[in-house]
């Protein structure tokens, strides 16, 4: 079992237990075992350097946002989660995923992204989880999110449905 | 052409020019042109009687959920949406929408519903061309919603497209 594994059965045992409220600013950090000394911690903290971010969602060729836009998405997401890498004193973003809701039954995830230098490690699976638990200790129980076909899979794997009983997500586009 | 469809274009015509912040309390009323006296009205206004909402709800069969959690979601939706048949001084409740939004990109609406006396009138899409209204007049520009299978064609008829590039709606259930 490599680092990201054993890393990330730690984080699952830790998602039974904690029930920080979504608003409060949380980070949890789970050392590693590796020789390397590097560390992944996950945050909710939403004061983040959009500069940062948006180096990150270059990274894995999204369209540019402005960035007064995805100022103001961060201030009204329900959930901001935040996956970074910490060297010594340093730390770099390496993944992010938001979510919209009412904060009583709906929640809606969007924006999930992991730096491409770190996908393939379960790191996906663990920022996802992070939101998920986030969400479910807010007493969320509709968690949705619109999958694109190459991620379908992946969402599956993390206990995601599509289309449950015929339920179609739908956008709108002007007639 | 009936009164609702007299009705409905007045109100589209009134959809290219109105921009009231969502935020403001409107209510849109247009005269019925029929002999009955009524008119329908539209509003933003999210100081509802919850037990009204209930009535309304009830009247389509859906589960009863409990108000304070009724509340919480009212609160914090980005656009409540409701819909009147108002009679003299006597306002009745006969529709209902909401959305979620990060008040920048994304809007995903819920809780669409108009009360089974009202319904085969065109006012489902009077009462969803209000709410898109209303989202874009806030520069919204993805508007989503999870359907069920017999209101698909319903949401198709108003501009919105299931599974757009193979983009799936999920839903999380606990594994």
């Amino acid at each position: 079992m490599g680092f990201w594994k054993s890393w990330f059965s730690g984080s699952e045992a830790a998602a039974a237990t904690k029930t920080t409220p979504v608003e409060e600013h949380t980070t949890e950090s789970v050392d590693g075992s590796s020789q390397s000394g590097t560390s992944i911690t996950f945050s909710s903290d939403r004061d983040l350097d959009l500069y940062e971010l948006e180096e990150l969602c270059d990274a894995v060729g999204w369209a540019r946002r402005p960035l007064r836009k995805v100022k103001k998405a961060i201030q009204h997401s329900f959930l901001v989660v935040s996956m970074w890498e910490v060297r010594g004193t340093q730390r770099r973003l390496i993944g992010f995923a938001r979510a919209t809701s009412d904060h009583a039954f709906n929640a809606t995830i969007w924006d999930v992204v992991v730096h491409p230098s770190f996908q393939g490690k379960g790191l996906g699976k663990a920022l996802m989880q992070y939101t998920i638990k986030k969400l479910r200790a807010e007493d969320i129980s509709n968690i949705t999110l619109f999958a694109d076909p190459h991620v379908l899979d992946f969402y599956r794997g993390m206990g995601f449905i599509a289309d449950p009983e015929g339920i179609k997500g739908m956008f709108w586009y002007p007639n």
